[in-house]
């Protein structure tokens, strides 16, 4: 049997993908073109963007293994077969690296250094009242293992932190979002959860309070955003995602000045961890078991 | 006897500390005002940014516990008897703020936070490789209880973290200074750290590494910072602390692409944590023990 790889992305990182999967599984046949297997001899796919149509004609095909953490995409692809069973990644180091940039998000927004850097660009020299840690309420929605992480870290930091997930149930979110300075989305994106972030929502966010998304473009309406900036409702805004990436470069976001915008960089794959994380699910498989962090299509997630 | 308050602040954070003080120390006579109390009363004196000469003519002053950690400017008054005793603040929450805001200038550093903001500016999206946090090397300089929180709270973010003071010898620090990727200034301001950060010190300095100064402006020499990041010595500064305060609007740190400039607010002393300090020295005092963490005026802090 042998693995397939198809992943695209700039040959530099494919090259390190490739080497880091036959480093962590040595006894596999690992290949990342279609042209040096057997169709019939892939029983594995390892992938990250598949173009649509990438893992058609693979008759013995059991099992998907995303190498990016947020499966929506795949979950898109009609020309994916549903019934073969597909895992998103869960990588230790990438859910360190989210919560480096969450932590980093909600001190600059704790301790105004987003409003410090906006001085510098006008000279202004402006001291602003120093809150504790503990005196600011943080939400992170979404508490699977990334949110999980995030919320722990957070707390680590002295923060008031409460995780929320829509298992949680709404009347519970409107709650929160009233009394939290930060919210930090991090939930998967599925039809119940585009363009969670509108209107009505930050309607319900506390005055003056501040969105980090470090989840999906798709969560978040854009003109609603803006909206919500331009009354004052919300304060900042910290996007890591957007609806088309690369972001335009004649978008409102780039030049507003209430808007961080970072080039989809909160959390990368590490490519040594989480091969050894695939190498693990792969093992599983060859010894008869479920592969871990299975996706439920009917979830989304 | 009575406790003389001498802080040239805004009036509001002046009337903050007059009522934290009053609450800390409900027994004791506080008076921010000279001439509201006999100045043979006055045994202690606490100050912040007292003007010199506002400790002179108090006959029985045995004691002045300064508000900031800083100490330099105090010792520096040659009005202020050198043989009353002088404590510097030590305050758990100026502590952990001055942990706070090297957090976020080391993840920023770390994860190239400062210069995505700097791609925004120019609408570009690119994304750069990402290390781990184990795989940074800091070093914290000033191993008092700031420095020491300082290097614990990097510590426990992931990063490798090492602790330097001048009782560590300068033959460790340039084996230190080689090897790291961030260099942290929290050493206290005397004759022997004056523009410690000089030509000599940014050549022993790795290639590209970088510099947060939260401690004095006077340990720089800005002229060497400006060229060390001119040659690409250093690849960025982040600075709190400047030779005069505020920075004068024509300084060329402020529209410096590689220099962040913040309005010396890394750490504020927190009048509700710091007058319970105050109150405990003084409560030491009336029982006839020495107070804490006494200025060594031979050493200069």
């Amino acid at each position: 049997m042998a693995i397939l790889l198809v992943a695209d992305l700039p040959a530099d990182e494919h090259d390190l993908w490739l080497r880091c999967l036959r480093e962590a599984m040595p006894g596999e046949t690992i290949v990342a073109d279609r042209s040096l297997a057997d169709a019939a001899a892939i029983d594995v796919a390892v992938v990250a963007k598949p173009p649509p149509g990438s893992l058609t004609g693979l008759p013995n095909l059991r099992f998907i293994q995303s190498l990016w953490a947020g499966v929506d995409r795949l979950l898109q692809d009609h020309s994916i077969d549903p019934a073969v069973p597909l895992a998103r990644m869960v990588d230790p180091a990438m859910n360190i690296a989210m919560a480096e940039t969450a932590q980093w998000a909600v001190l600059g927004l704790h301790r105004r250094f987003f409003d410090y850097q906006a001085q510098q660009r006008e000279a202004r020299w402006l001291q602003h009242d120093q809150l504790r840690a503990d005196e600011v309420q943080v939400a992170v929605l979404g508490q699977g293992q990334m949110g999980s992480t995030v919320a722990d870290r957070l707390r680590a930091l002295g923060y008031a932190v409460e995780g929320w997930s829509r298992r949680s149930g709404m009347p519970a979110l409107a709650g929160l979002l009233a009394r939290s300075d930060i919210v930090i989305n991090l939930m998967p994106l599925t039809g119940e959860t585009h363009h969670f972030f509108n209107r009505d929502r930050f309607a319900q966010m506390k005055r003056r309070s501040a969105l980090v998304n470090l989840g999906r473009g798709g969560h978040v309406a854009d003109g609603d955003l803006l909206q919500a900036l331009a009354d004052g409702q919300l304060s900042r805004a910290v996007l890591d995602v957007f609806h088309v990436e690369p972001l335009a470069s004649d978008h409102a976001f780039w030049a507003h000045p209430h808007i961080t915008v970072l080039p989809h960089i909160a959390a990368w794959t590490d490519a040594r961890s989480a091969s050894a994380a695939v190498a693990s699910n792969v093992a599983r498989l060859r010894a008869g078991l479920a592969p871990e962090h299975l996706v439920d299509r009917s979830r989304g997630y």
